[in-house]
């Protein structure tokens, strides 16, 4: 499997390379900077997205400015923008802030030096992790014939095999005959039909994609043996924020009586937030929706979905049930 | 409220008139035949959309071929043909037989004559149905402050001022103050997005679209008091077949509390059909949803929502519940 495995997102040498998941799938193109406004702005317009990949680019982020900065203070403010550019994925803000804390008292070209070390280990970190959650799921998954994802969840949002995709990929290769995957197109930035379709290809794996409000039917026409989807944000209780429309598909699932599962790393979980109803939503511009300028949108990038509606967590940790304490694992 | 209706299809001296939906809301462009298979194919191809309006396209169609045909058996071939043209909206094929069984026995002269006639009564029928249908929804609807639609279901559905959209247009237009409509843009041929905001602009009424699968997120938000729907076809237990993510809506309204309603004529009821499972569900190109070659979708055009979770069915001859008897009214 591994020559398919894509490394979305690395530091080397002074600068920083991103392979640009706004241009997928129609162009396959790195790019490199060594600036972190420039890196800030790719977070923001999603050439470089995926809660936990989101992480790496805090320090991505972190080692830029480091690199760059003549004074602390800019450098301060480089980290608040950079924990801010997206509010809902935990890791951007949480990895940022605990990297900086940990270096803060280092000399800039030695902060420097320590995030680039820092994101090289990352970056194997979350390929280690991806490999584990893998691992955890396929006792759960190895019956099923077919497996209803959404978004994009594979290699380009984590590095490794990713979490849902990686899971799915991983259970298409191990099965004897027929599965099937469907994925959502996702709208409105088409991560599904656009990344997702992308890899499972890479992978020679036959799916079909559905537009996302296809789901309820085709699972009350009995099409699909699970779903399983990432996660931006896990609340103690297990309420869990993700690309909208999961809300939806969980509700599917349960009415259908199929399984619902979040696969994630446990770097997903946000312990100081005890349920999901203030978990921060990021709103995006009507425009990615419609750019005709007689109108109106709401463009909530995420919901929420009730951890009663979750039948388990895939970690690295394990298969995970709510609630979520530090000490648990 | 009058200057802003739309008569969307319409016989005229030798020829069929018809706004070609496909262009709105960038083009207003009438266009006219005196074709038969022109007219299937602008139904085939969305130019003519709508489960009502389909009732008029099937006469529309009688009217050509009687009028254009030299003999009868390449007119009954013309009336199977029109009759297929799309499966799952009920008055297509019902209208068609209706009126065709009614005046098959007059020479193809004279059925052109009776098909011009019907087809104006026809749609004077379908105007007066809408005010009806819209003055039964009132007293239901008109304490509502936000109210949620999906797909089209206005003037360009079925003439006069349509049933769902033309409900919401009506209440928005008799409320007092704040009053907000969303809207579905409705993937992938985007009827929302195209036709309900170009008529509820055309109304100026504000209104904010949402993607379909974001709709779970915002009634979760309590920012939706209703959601009013159209109908493709009743079964008389209730169940109903119509635009694709119809279901997930009424899912997520009864998860929440919120009532869900189908709007439509009762010429929607399928008397021969006990429950909607068997429904006929046309599945359209995977081209609709992305023309990579690449590719494959599985793109279902409607769905079946189950009676139990449809609050009720505003007619034209009143608000009513399954099970539906031909001499229940």
């Amino acid at each position: 499997m591994k020559k398919s495995m894509i490394r979305p997102l690395y530091v080397e040498s002074s600068k920083v390379f991103y392979l640009d998941q706004k241009l997928l799938p129609s162009q396959e193109c790195y790019k490199e900077t060594n600036s972190v406004d420039e890196l800030i702005q790719a977070i923001k317009n999603l050439s470089i997205r995926g809660a936990p990949l989101l992480g790496l680019a805090g320090l991505c982020g972190l080692y830029l400015s480091a690199l760059n900065c003549t004074d602390m203070v800019k450098h301060q403010k480089n980290v608040t923008s950079l924990k801010q550019a997206r509010p809902t994925a935990i890791q951007l803000s949480s990895i940022t802030e605990e990297f900086f804390m940990k270096h803060k008292h280092l000399s800039l070209k030695n902060q420097a030096k320590s995030y680039f070390n820092e994101a090289l280990a990352y970056e194997k970190k979350m390929t280690d992790e991806s490999l584990s959650i893998i691992a955890h799921a396929y006792p759960l998954t190895k019956e099923f014939k077919s497996i209803l994802t959404h978004c994009n969840t594979g290699s380009l949002a984590m590095g490794g095999w990713g979490t849902a995709l990686g899971i799915i990929i991983h259970t298409a290769k191990s099965a004897k005959k027929g599965f099937t995957v469907y994925y959502t197109e996702t709208r409105p930035l088409l991560q599904g039909l656009r990344l997702t379709q992308y890899e499972l290809k890479k992978n020679n794996i036959p799916a079909f994609c559905i537009i996302d409000s296809a789901a309820a039917f085709i699972i009350q026409r009995k099409l699909i043996d699970a779903i399983i989807v990432g996660a931006d944000r896990i609340a103690t209780n297990g309420d869990t924020a993700n690309k909208i429309g999961t809300y939806m598909l969980a509700l599917c699932a349960k009415k259908h009586q199929i399984p619902f599962y979040i696969a994630a790393p446990t770097s997903t979980i946000d312990y100081d937030l005890p349920e999901g109803s203030n978990s921060p939503i990021e709103y995006r511009s009507g425009d990615e929706i419609s750019t005709r300028s007689d109108f109106q949108a709401l463009n909530p990038a995420f919901d929420i979905t009730p951890g009663e509606l979750i039948t388990a967590f895939i970690t690295e940790k394990g298969v995970l049930y709510p609630p979520f304490q530090k000490t648990s694992f």
